[in-house]
């Protein structure tokens, strides 16, 4: 039997999605989880795609077989109550077994969270604080370079030799919190994302909204296709994945 | 030279506010930090009053004094720049040395947070997760009771032997998130407030949205002075002091 799982996680004690030895990860927590209620039989858990260490997720998803027979209202109580409290399952469906939760993504949405007013420690691994004043119109006029379909090598990790790196970015948008107005939220759409290329566009955002480059800069990195000629990653605690569509 | 210091904290990591033999507290947070700039002499923090275990400030208040002359804006950044990331300095104030900032509180402002919807692990340590259905009007009835003067003695935790429980409610509200509908907040406004008085009053609160009792049961109770006649006290995460008024 085939499930889909919609779920949320606290990226903050975790090194991302994805099992490596020795390390806590957030795969390893859900397989675990599922082991117990698998009559002890391993699980393996497809997600949509990996996160990396301190990113959180609102609405990841990922697949998995059991041998067992469980209804979806019982199975997410089962795995709720065998996850960490950092980890929560939103949604339990059940799933022919060609589904595919990484190779029939639609589409995904990454929001980055910053705050520029005064520093709240209750949000201290859930908004990257910047003490700088950014200027939106600016960073607006930049961001429209991303829409549409270009090839982000410039925006990939150096050391990634990545032989595809054309993606399509459907939507992007900078916004003001609606509730407090020195909050500014980022969001990407789009039908794949690189590793750290989220967070290479908004450091490189930044550098526009503090006026160290002009907006047009960016079209001209992009066209570069080369790592070198961007700034710096933005960090991992102001970036969520909230949504993957299928 | 004395100094108030509005400041906020994320009260998880803590044993509270105030200091204690070998426990991680607030006060010897910034006591340490306070040392530091003060010339290596040992500086005594005066709160507002003390926070509980895990209980967050959002506008918690203190004084000091200092052998060495320093500027208000110097002394927040010498301050947040030696303190742990989960203690934040707001604002810093020169006084006049018969300032005292627990003594001569006018009003004191805490809210407490509740979350009915899906479970959010971002939040996890941040509001109260409650997976029952709560009937608002009915705790708007019951809420009404605690406005005015009043004795509290059955909303003091039952090993307290207070002498005097008498305090004054001025403004008392529940409410819905602006953003969220399925987030509830509680708002106490008063003169001051007794250990564990605002958790033991929203834990009977919590009773009558669930209507386990009547709220007319809360007169009954509160005129009681009897400890015993109530009910559990809420937990600590949903508990956040907002301000401290002079």
């Amino acid at each position: 039997m085939r499930y889909l799982i919609k779920f949320s996680y606290n990226g903050h004690a975790y090194c991302g999605f994805q099992t490596q030895p020795d390390l806590k990860t957030i795969q390893e927590e859900l397989e675990k989880a599922l082991k117990k209620i698998n009559d002890n039989k391993k699980v393996k858990v497809q997600a949509s795609g990996r996160t990396d260490k301190g990113v959180h997720a609102l609405g990841q998803t990922a697949h998995f077989d059991l041998d067992i027979k469980i209804t979806e209202h019982k199975l997410k109580r089962a795995l709720n109550s065998n996850l960490p409290k950092d980890i929560h399952i939103i949604e339990t469906v059940e799933k022919d077994s060609n589904f595919h939760a990484r190779y029939m993504v639609k589409s995904k949405k990454y929001q980055y969270i910053l705050n520029m007013g005064e520093y709240n420690p209750i949000e201290k691994d859930y908004v990257y604080q910047y003490n700088y004043i950014l200027d939106i119109k600016m960073m607006e006029r930049a961001i429209k370079y991303f829409r549409g379909t270009h090839d982000f090598r410039a925006f990939v990790t150096e050391n990634v030799k990545k032989e595809n790196c054309i993606r399509t970015i459907s939507n992007v948008l900078i916004e003001k919190d609606k509730m407090n107005d020195e909050k500014v939220i980022i969001t990407f759409e789009g039908n794949g994302f690189l590793r750290y290329q989220v967070r290479n566009m908004v450091g490189l955002l930044l550098k526009v909204g503090q006026k160290k480059i002009e907006p047009e800069k960016v079209k001209e990195i992009l066209e570069s296709c080369d790592r070198s000629k961007n700034g710096v990653t933005a960090p991992s605690e102001g970036l969520y994945l909230v949504e993957v569509k299928y």
